[in-house]
């Protein structure tokens, strides 16, 4: 079994059917990942610990998704020098432009690559991005998604023409 | 010299001239107050441990100014069960709703109490509030502060009626 | 039966439901409370009253919880100098950003102290961390209650591990 | 001199540079008015008071602006069956939405007709457009208004194609 | 049959829902009112033509609701110097601050009284108020129907009462 | 002279700097235009009329620019079949998203082709796209201004290369 | 079978219920369409193709629908200087504001008729209007469906009439 | 001379001083890097071409800032598998909202790495947190990056107390 490279957090297990999804396109792409609840309110000690081993453990990705006032991402950036990518998600009234903003609005020094609201598969797709540079292994494996998604695209464009003349 | 009741805290000195009205505000209603710099993501762990002794130390409110992704007031309320007071501060491009999101919209378990964007007086008058449920002397000096406000805008209603007759 | 420290206020009974949450909160933080509908519009006479005799009847934190144009808690804040916490409820068409805004924005001097959107349960949190100032027994069950969060999310991070085993 | 029919009201003498305007338009439109500081949440007795003897001294229509989290036509309103008009004043960091959400989402029995955001001059307008039910004279200085503002548009239109010819 | 006081127009029979419970309320309050469908847009004629006889056939206020690019009732508020209502409605993505804003931010000199999105019922209670500064009889009405809601809101705070306590 | 294909329309002379853009740039791309004032709210009659005899006076694209409850657009093209190019702009508290939604927000059959907030030089770069399908020579000068703009681009390019090779 | 005058894009094929309104719209219209799958992420070199080439295939005006991040409209505006008419999809959380903003909020030269947030049917009315103003044929049907609107919501507002009587 | 690592693009030179604060960055922090102009409008074949280009050139990291519909890093991504940072600029009436949603809200499979509003800054410490992975130097540079601000926020605590000292 593969060491992880990238580590998933999300601050309550209600996020895990979103959060999941960035396992699962890790999966795909043969990239190993260890997932975690990580409460930057509820558990800021273990959060703290988490980010701070991170590097060492071999980690060379984190992923953070939280919701409302989502300071997990900005927490963990705050004790690790990793990239922590941050996914913003949309619960409770404001549905999700307060995530995105307690996400991506953070002050210079401690960046957090955000992706979109409930972005999940995207945190996962940018994770082998920036392990592309270093895992020439994965540059490939992108490659060769882009071709699949592209050859896919295009034979739904193909299906869609036939089913437009026969409509005629 | 008083031992400090409230702690104001702010996550940069660019934010001094706002939050120090809190100051100001504490010390017309004669309340002690410490005020120092502690950022939830540049001093994280000066940060918990402000936080942490907050209340052995005798302090029994605390303030917390920042903006942007303003995650300061939540980091110390992970922290400590003392009443936060969270400012939310207009800084940078979308000027101040993120901060008031980033600060108000805190999970079950973890509260917040926010004001206003850049209402760092109205912190120090909800701090004095708080104070006054143990403090008589604190509510008594909140209600002559309402009498003063009330006299001050009457005062000006009746000068206001008199330049109006004037200008007629 | 103890006397209530605790307002809850509501501008209608269909906010009971959302409420209701606050006072649940309360019983098992062993805070008694109060519970009534006080319209800031449609019983404005009632709802003065109440605000203005709340300190003398033995009332340390009123919670008030309102939609839309929400007002509730601002107009109980200009009546009392107990701190007064807003609950912006989701309700009609602006889902309830427009509640956060009326609440949070209240001018110099008659501070709200305001939690997330619908986050009644917050507020009842709020008020247990105010009165632990004055009561050190609900200081110690913040206390306790933070404890039980910790160790009821670290349960589920290791059920979330022994799943996440058995998938593989 | 004539007594008022139109009462205007605000939070603040800070607001008179703007409400000043609803007074200018009516005195060009021949309606008595009022002008008054009267604060929802500073001076609530007097505003209620205000509000309360408002129809029989013979006002008719009342215009309350206010800036944040504007309560006042909402409380005015709460107080009185005459129709309140609220002005939504851009005042802090949010820039006005706050005070129009504010002033315009009340509650089902107790309405505000609301006017944009520092539309201190339409208040005055539909103030008159109210009267004009009832004093014929003031629907015809309504008329003729709208007649000279055509005019004045029409001369404008005329002077632009004489400019754009030069510039030829 | 009396002869209506109040047009309420709709920009499609989609509305008819939201916008007839204005014709209830008018009903409730005995005020006669007629009822039709009127785009801005689709019938830009008809609506002109509606505003301006609506003053000499009787019509006193003028309602109208529409979504979206909600131009209804700012172009009937140019056709005629009666007061005009905006109801902006919520429909399409957006939501109803589409609609808000395209009816509240009227240019100087053609104002809409604006009420809450989808508040065709205090649309309703505005138009009574209007009314009520020529026909005594409304504004008696108007007193009554307070009176009615704060003792049915006083009912539901009692019921409240007696059903918390029956749950302790 | 040559006969002007594009009407350009504004509510009021204050907006001439910004849609005065909009002629310059049909100028450079030699099409006659012309420029007037006519407001959705104070010129009715004349902005109908305008619009209803457009096409037959040679007119092929109009563009209308406004702001707040910016009705213009949508108004003249309820009274054309024309295409009507919207230009909202900026102005008020609210700043443009009023605007915005006002223009872009139309109900199926009567659209407006929206360009950005202040987009007026868009507004007659899409005009000249529209009337490149007839008039092939103003196809012509698109594909020369784009490759003019290319060139201007990479030159400006190259400069900044040659002044960072400099500061080195 | 004639030529495609329009060409209809969309992003994703989940996007075909929605865009297919455009094509409905065009065949009531008489305007023959062609319709395909064309990403500017996800199939850059085929969206770019068929950009350059469509003016000489015969295709006047270009309908692009997409959501979120909604590039696809801008990309394709980027590779043509035929009329590009953009629709905003409402997807995901933050629900078609995001699309608006990046479809209609183009840089002056490139630019984007945008319509109403899923207003793929007012992109097709629109492309009748632009195709309108060379062919004459096509004039006439907008004038005919104008017409049609008309007779359509004036019956509905006859039969309202009725069905408001009854209810008397 | 180091070969650059990472790749600065703007959409225009009028955002050079904005940008150039992440190669002010990055040269603190010992990467070299690149910086053009690359317009996704107006430059789409010179983009796309960098962005081929870009990972066999031996460039690690992407960086491109944009306003309005700031659609550069998006495309940018379309075109490689290397990691994408977007930086939404605050330009125009929409202020950086209109960027941010622009940038962030990217479907699955093309991920930007999104900063704050006019983030610059932290785009260049993202981009190190990323090369970091790989080049041990660098993560070595960021902790004593961090070490140095922790210390220098320190230092202006310790001086905010004495002036606050010097103060009483």
């Amino acid at each position: 079994m593969k060491k992880p490279l990238v580590g998933i957090l999300m601050g309550s297990d209600s996020d895990l059917p979103v959060m999941r999804k960035a396992a699962e396109v890790l999966k795909e792409m043969g990239v190993a990942c260890e997932m975690d609840i990580c409460s930057a309110h509820r558990l800021p000690d273990k959060t703290a610990e988490y980010a701070r081993s991170a590097r060492e453990r071999g980690i060379e990705v984190l992923i953070a998704g939280a919701g409302m006032a989502a300071h997990l991402a900005g927490v963990i950036a705050s004790h690790t020098t990793l990239p922590v990518i941050g996914v913003p998600l949309a619960s409770g009234a404001i549905g999700g432009v307060d995530a995105l903003y307690s996400t991506v609005q953070m002050p210079p020094g401690i960046p957090v690559a955000t992706v979109a609201v409930d972005g999940s598969k995207n945190a996962a797709y940018l994770a082998c991005s920036i392990l592309s540079i270093k895992h020439p292994e994965i540059a490939q494996r992108l490659e060769d998604f882009r071709q699949k998604t592209r050859k896919s695209l295009l034979a739904k464009s193909e299906s869609l023409q036939k089913q437009l003349k026969k409509e005629q």
